[in-house]
């Protein structure tokens, strides 16, 4: 059965702490080149047939239910078989 | 600067109960269509440069930071521009 990726991040201007520990990490560990770390959900919903259809409920879905808009961004919705 | 997208999610056999949660919820509002829900994680990761060092620094730290191999696998790391 197909599935539906929704990929949601927090919006660019929030201040995104866990991300930041994870970078901090980084650098404590002495990995180099990695300026900034931010994190979000990825989400895979499996649906019965990936048509136009399901793809608008997916948006729908997304914007309502799997992301909170004050705070996070829908960044990517796919179909990936 | 460029962006490294690593995508973890849980592994499949696991039970995940937030995307149980999710799923039972999409059916109690009456979205059909979708018979599973998986939630995961995505990282971005944004780096002075994508070339190939990078990638396999990338590599490293999301099978030995980013994820916890016991119960999760990393599905996806891309170059995002």
């Amino acid at each position: 059965m197909p599935t539906i990726v929704v990929d949601v991040m927090p919006k660019a201007e929030l201040l995104d702490p866990q991300g930041k520990a994870v970078s901090g990490a980084l650098t404590r560990l002495g990995v180099a080149g990695f300026s900034d770390v931010r994190i979000g959900k990825r989400f895979e919903l499996t649906v019965d047939q990936a048509d136009d259809a399901t793809l608008d409920a997916a948006r729908r879905i997304a914007d309502e239910i799997l992301s909170n808009s004050v705070i996070e961004d829908v960044v990517n919705i796919e179909v990936v078989e």
